[in-house]
């Protein structure tokens, strides 16, 4: 086997004008005439399918032009540019021969599918333009993320998925046993005996890394996570699912304002990245699933974030003096409409600061107003909130405090806290979910339609 | 905040020569003199630490001489060359400020400490020599695997980890709920009743991405995935842990040939890859873990693996007329003890292909003689299995009956078997464990040393 990828042919086309390859892929589409047939494959390596040309001057002619769409096929040819054509080139094939055939039934046939029927095929659905997009997308970004940490020194820390450390909440976290549901054994007390279990105790998979993410921060100063993270809410939107990817940086010696600016200089690098490396992904998706796609991310590229308190964006709404579904609410959170109005505004991302402490989490650094906390949260015109972040506390005593009022359990987490009793200092971390970026760069409003295989409330499927 | 990473001073160490620098680091060591003192400043970013020398010029010179071991601190002073000196250069303060203060029980002390110690402070190891090489190599060989198949033109696809094709056997695998332990709901039959759960079933976290992953192969040819998997395994050895990372490439159009040039190649780059990025934290291990690691590493870079059939490879071992622990035999798996002779043998690493079908899993392409599978087995000196994979059953009749000898549930796996019935071709994957990986290329021998928090049975501290 000397097989050429169909990337190579489109990339170097110049460097194979006449020559012959051999090819292998699957059958997208087959026009067959009397005498002649163009059959479109694909190989995967390439979002373009080539176009091959057969003719009866092949012996099994006839058994090619009633090929059917999904077949694999391996191909010998030679290649001739064709800049007159639609397509830059063209393989005149030699020889054609059937891999693995694919019956009548076939379900992705070269038309349009829903997005919803494509969902109950999610094993086949990479086959198609949209997916093939997505899921290349989705990819290239992972490997944007990791480029941008790695080249600046951060060391990347697979923190743990199983925990017994109940810290937020058991409510939002699955619990997992190894115990035969239909045989527990029982305490004196009546309850389920987890000593009995594999870890000895009630064990969870966890929604962060954040906690061990900071103790690795402690130590490598740059430090980032990327990995799945679960939860257990029973949302049925556009937007939720119970099984994610997530990326926690968390940086030792690092503000709120330092914070800022990786967020920044992270968001914009890895949406250059992505255009640069996945051209016909994101022409595809600018066509058919979010006109001016381009546009958006071009125009994100080359704006500079808005950086504005909570507080004075609650200014900006109460007086813009609108039919407010929620009212804005200095003490509140802000609701997708207002989200959607400030980046209108100021016609481009912001970064809000310094949220009411009773609306975030414990371990964000309490201000010195003693109401708000070091907190940010970035939202982008379209999309909404992109990422979550915050300066930590890192006194202890007020930490505690936090923890007092949030009815955290110190003893279970005590590990974390001598992150600030050993060394503590300031730092700085922010999470951001993965898949609302990869439907941010793709336009696609569902977030069952970038992740390969979705589980969200009674869909547990393949 | 003007920061300078000590990586930097020392990596460009002439352009920082008499310069005037802030950093911010972890005190690892203070020697105190009556007018001037060294402290060992480590920021994380480099594995050396970084000499500062403090005088009584400073006013706080008392305080400073004070400082314990782990504090933190902003320090403001003069680079000086010093090639005359152990370390390159030194950092001359002209002010140290303390960030945030140590007590005395900080376990973490400029001595040795055992491994044993350290897992118990887990949070903190990194902050020793010994975890923070371990752990850097961690990061960077992970971001070697993602360099290596992403310029190669894969697709990283992220296999869902929460499943509820129980294909596996569910002995192997967690069970995982939303529902409450102690107010189970039953069905009629007194059952546990998992139509009330979440998924409205019952669902697993898994233990491997293979099956989804050959989906994706169909679509892109060439992908691989990089998670956790998870083993309920109640073992206590020094390489088994239940939640641990796997990369799992699948190649279409690739037959067990190409496997192991693939497999060759990738594990090559990324030892090539850490030894370029983590010389001395590869140094600190050859000196400390492994004596002759460097020796190890370069000498598989340089071999040329073996390929041998299971069956030859028996031959051999019965030849050699040792006294065994497990007598060699052409039905069965091979020991510890006979990987160990055959690399000695072969003085360097070895592909073992060609298993009995009965000891290898069902999706295995079956040989022509109807005994062995297309199988391979990676061995390498000192450390044996790397990889295991296999060139797969593309021929669906040939799959199901396999699949009926071992009791494979095929109605739960219907969309799996769909990759031979639309358009299937000669495809091949393998599995690597990560940790494995990390073991061989720092010379650890205890899982639990390469994994920032291990779980083990009765073991899910942190």
């Amino acid at each position: 086997m000397k097989r050429t990828k169909i990337k190579e042919l489109f990339l170097n086309k110049q460097n194979f004008d006449q020559k012959k390859v051999e090819i292998y892929g699957w059958v997208r589409n087959n026009r067959a005439q009397a005498q002649f047939g163009f059959l479109n494959v694909n190989d995967g390596s390439y979002f373009d399918s080539l176009q091959v040309v057969y003719n009866d001057k092949i012996n099994n002619f006839s058994d090619i032009s009633k090929f059917r769409v999904g077949v694999s096929v391996y191909i010998v040819g030679v290649v001739k540019l064709t800049p007159e054509l639609k397509q830059p080139l063209e393989l005149h094939a030699t020889k054609v021969v059937l891999l693995g055939d694919c019956p009548e039934g076939y379900p992705i046939q070269p038309k349009r599918h829903t997005r919803e029927f494509l969902r109950e095929v999610a094993h086949l659905r990479p086959r198609t333009n949209l997916f093939s997009a997505i899921f290349r997308i989705r990819s290239v970004a992972a490997y944007a993320i990791h480029t941008y940490f790695q080249e600046r020194g951060y060391v990347y820390v697979h923190t743990p998925l199983i925990t017994c450390a109940d810290c937020e909440g058991s409510d939002q976290m699955f619990k997992i046993t190894t115990l035969n549901y239909n045989k527990l054994p029982y305490d004196k007390e009546g309850k389920v005996d987890f000593t009995k279990d594999l870890f000895g105790k009630q064990a969870f998979i966890t929604g962060s890394g954040q906690l061990h993410g900071e103790t690795f921060a402690m130590a490598f100063a740059d430090i980032y996570t990327f990995g799945p993270t679960f939860r257990t809410e029973n949302s049925n939107t556009k937007t939720h699912a119970n099984e994610f990817w997530m990326i926690e940086p968390e940086m030792a010696f690092c503000d709120l304002n330092g914070l800022m600016d990786i967020e920044e200089e992270m968001l914009k690098y890895v949406v250059q990245f992505v255009m640069d490396r996945c051209l016909k992904e994101i022409d595809f998706c600018d066509q058919f699933v979010e006109k001016g796609l381009k546009n958006k991310l071009n125009k994100l590229l080359n704006s500079n974030f808005v950086r504005i308190t909570h507080h004075d964006v609650i200014d900006i709404l109460k007086k813009a003096k609108k039919n407010w579904e929620f009212e804005p609410d200095y003490n509140e959170d802000i609701a997708k409409e207002h989200e959607k109005y400030i980046t209108e505004y100021f016609n481009g991302p912001v970064f809000i600061t310094d949220w009411p402490k009773t609306i975030k989490a414990y371990y964000m650094k309490l201000n010195d107003d003693n109401k708000t906390v070091a907190a940010v949260d970035l939202v982008v015109p379209e999309a909404g909130e992109l990422m979550g972040g915050s300066q930590r506390e890192e006194n202890l005593e007020k930490l505690l405090a936090r923890m007092e009022e949030f009815h955290i359990n110190k003893q279970e987490i005590n590990w974390y806290l001598d992150t600030r009793r050993y060394g503590g200092c300031v730092h700085s971390g922010f999470g951001m979910g993965f898949e609302r970026l990869i439907m941010y760069l793709t336009g696609v409003e569902n977030i069952r339609d970038v992740i390969p295989y979705p589980r969200t409330p009674k869909n547990c499927e393949f």
